[in-house]
């Protein structure tokens, strides 16, 4: 096993992780879950879809539910930094032999439908219709406060692939996990806005999304949307935490179900990694939430179920 | 199954829960538990005993941790209001036939001891040397923040008996469920204080101590005192929680376990019963924790371990 | 100046600071304070009265408002244990020269009018209408989340007849605050049910009342509401902290100043006082707020703006 | 007045607020205020230096203190991206017409020293010795539990032009405020690490350091280490705050200021701002801070002191 070298100057610059398209069965439990529950903001919404942002987010969307009669993932969502760098990753995923095509996209701006090595399914843009952030807008602030966006984690049976594709276009590896006895990678957790991750591969049999994942402001929200979900009759949606990682990213996190399956982290006091000199930080998996951690290990669903992509 | 009837003005009056009594294997390992760790004050020690208290505890202690061969307590300490109220208590007492000795209790006024109806070894008295309260030496504070001694757990297969006993004596019943088949008292939460609980007893098969609670500031503190065991080696003494009851008292509360498997509980969000027409809240154990509740199911640790009274 | 001893085993018993019953010149402007933002809940309400209660609290109101030409405060209401108690304050209260009158006050048991020995208008029930604590339900809770009304706060000439009054019918002191020079009391805090104060006097000019506290989780809630009060246009409503109090009680506190400039504080982190041997805190007048504090000195407004109470 | 052109791809890349050099006149006193009160480690001392960080920085210092006759600051530390970033930086400044210096600093890469366009002395450099991230050491965690440092807030009379020379350098306008009648610019909040400043230049009349900020986790701490402050002898250091800003950044804050009267903000609550879209807020002078805006005016203090650079 060989950890790919750091790109400090990429081709082309990708920026964070956006935003997310995912297909619910039904869009009205899945706006009392994700709107009336939780608190995100909705910015548009017609018959069929959903356009949703986190309270501090002055973008357009950072979920796009779409009504649709399977619970499928259809695009991960990344930004590029301008219209050129758009340009840019065309030719260079292009050049790599996986599929580009430009697309409309409502309320952003030119958009690159690709897919990367591994065959997760991307949608690329430099730029989306702007909101006013709700940041002061305490009123309307309930739920969990999810704040915004922050990463995704992607189930798939080729993590040293990934973990190649992605740090040759200059993101960075934070963190990652080993399986010793077999020399190989188990997770990789990858980053460009310089906090732990914009997006996680984790070694399983088949491509799929595990979760997309929220900042929330305190430890307080992590209790109470817990509660909350009690309260309102999504008690067995609550299905890992509140809790601590004890290994990469080590966030206090809460993991929640929404209606159709899907599912969605919220966390916070992750940590700044921006420096040249920050190396990847290394947990054997035989030894990961051995030493300090505390509470019940996952539930089976935890750590094998996840959202199917849609098909190409 | 009948309910007792409330005393409003007993014959005398016990005010509160108010210390424990327990004794431990290895005292410098507890003394690194509960001081150092958890953030009790010592308010004196010896070679063989420790007197801890809460950060806003004026009494001497509500805590005490005797050094000896087993892991048992020894005994529950309720205070009563003022010293004609314990030379009623000992009549009382010495009336329902149960044993009354007055002992010397280092850092107490004159103590009685005695037990209740089902055998809970008790300790009784009016005053206790006063220490200064900590609440506002901040520079002190430190683990979970414990300020309180609030109540104790008690298994015993006598519920029924339990609450007449201590109703007689004007605790008031704030909630209690009910086994529905068997028209049988599970549990009984009996309180003199003012908020939900001083004693609680639940059904089981033999007499024992299940926890004792302190309160602690903020949803923070349950979610640091957990990180703080795992950094500590403490991870698998976490036994419950963080987490939330939906059922009597609902409170916010993380179990740990000490060094000798003593449980102690940390919670907040009680509330306050102290108006004549509050009526007891019914639960009933077929549906507990059924409707609202998020989290795993307590583990069979939580449900059945339990701390053995000394022999008398 | 002599302090008056504790009387342990009062004539009756006086439980706890209940209710206040204030005038409000604007009934919607004053529910969408209270209400909609400091998130009270309405129990009952009509064309000119609106009756509120904290997220934990099964007596029905805390806080009566009533439509009126003029903003001052009718009534403060205390409450005693039994229908028995009730009687026998009635019947204190007239042996002491003081007015008393039994009224029917809507979703109260029967209710004595009466006032204290400076004045005070009061209000006595033993019984109210209950309903269900809220506290379990989640998403109705927002703005401050207020748990409970606490204590009331009054302005007196005659403190030391109002420490005098109360401590005879077994309130306890808890604090108190001398002015040296003049060998006199400055501010008493007086409580029944076990924590700093139901009732405090402060030394004042005329009769009036500085304000009613209410309870409230976290830090982050008082920090939250007074966001809350810029975003709704109540900026200058915030008119002290949030902060600490160095003295008596110590809490953390804010004070906010309602539409008709009614006063009303959230706080948390007091302390249980209830043993016997717990001895009034003396706090000396030119030392207060000296060593430790830290923020702005209170302002002008706070110090000595108050509500009028109602012609008898 | 003209706002400059956002630079996407600028000549090198600085990344980020890095560190501070400041001059303490007793060492003693500075390490009790910022190590045992505050919470930040101790990465290397000397007789004469304090390398300090805050609990998830890697990075070997943030802040160093310096023994010396006179409180100032040395020098504003910002990082760049990678050792040709800073030889690339070293001819942009020098080209510039600025002093250029290669100097040794423990603990740091090759160093250069130089000076912004308005004078701010600057320490630049791509890389520090790296320590263990405390994170996750909560057993060592107390105080404010300081996070990281985020951003430096400076005092120029030549705010334009500091706007200018920074954006040029690809720094992005976060925020600014105008001074309508003049059609002048009044502060700029200028970041490259993708939250709401790394560096802000206030109007005033002669250079200085206004402040040096850092996150802290919780509401919960920065009202605590108000309390600590209080009960360690600093109340009077809380100079502004808890309190939270209406205007540009609208953090959650608590000013301190050192024992030398060099003032640290505490704050949490900022956002995310990386993408191409996002314009700079506008804010008028006249109107800061009066819409929605809570609590007391700034102090005299607060408005007008800051810390004078060292003479190069």
């Amino acid at each position: 096993m060989q950890l790919p070298k750091t790109v400090f100057k990429p081709p082309f610059s990708i920026t964070r992780a956006s935003h997310l398209v995912s297909v619910v069965t039904d869009l009205p439990a899945a706006r009392a879950f994700y709107v009336d529950m939780l608190g995100l903001i909705v910015s548009d919404e017609d018959r069929n879809t959903l356009y949703l942002r986190g309270i501090e987010e002055a973008c357009h969307h950072s979920l796009v539910l779409k009504a649709g009669p399977k619970p499928v993932c259809e695009r991960i969502g990344l930004r590029v930094l301008t219209e050129e760098d758009l340009d840019l990753a065309q030719r260079h995923f292009a050049a790599a032999g996986l599929p580009t095509q430009w697309v409309d996209a409502p309320f952003q701006g030119r958009t690159l439908h690709t897919a990367d090595a591994v065959g997760t399914p991307l949608e690329l843009c430099a730029q989306m219709t702007t909101r006013p952030r709700r940041i002061m807008d305490f009123d309307t602030h309930h739920g969990v406060c999810p704040q915004r966006l922050d990463h995704f984690q992607i189930f798939t049976p080729r993590v040293q692939d990934a973990c190649e594709f992605y740090m040759a276009m200059g993101f960075r590896l934070s963190e990652y996990i080993v399986r010793e006895d077999a020399d190989e990678l188990r997770a990789v957790f990858l980053q460009r806005k310089g906090n732990p991750h914009d997006i996680v591969f984790n070694a399983q049999t088949a491509l799929r999304l595990h979760h997309v994942a929220y900042t929330a402001p305190e430890a307080y929200h992590l209790m109470y949307i817990a509660d909350l979900c009690g309260k309102n009759g999504y008690g067995d949606k609550v299905e890992r935490g509140p809790g601590r990682h004890f290994g990469p990213g080590h966030a206090r996190f809460v993991y929640l179900r929404d209606p159709d399956g899907h599912r969605i982290e919220f966390f916070n006091n992750h940590y700044q990694t921006i420096d040249m000199e920050d190396e990847p930080v290394r947990w054997e998996a035989s030894r990961l939430n051995r030493a300090g951690a505390w509470g019940p290990a996952p539930s089976e669903s935890w750590l094998n179920e996840a959202t199917a992509f849609a098909a190409g």
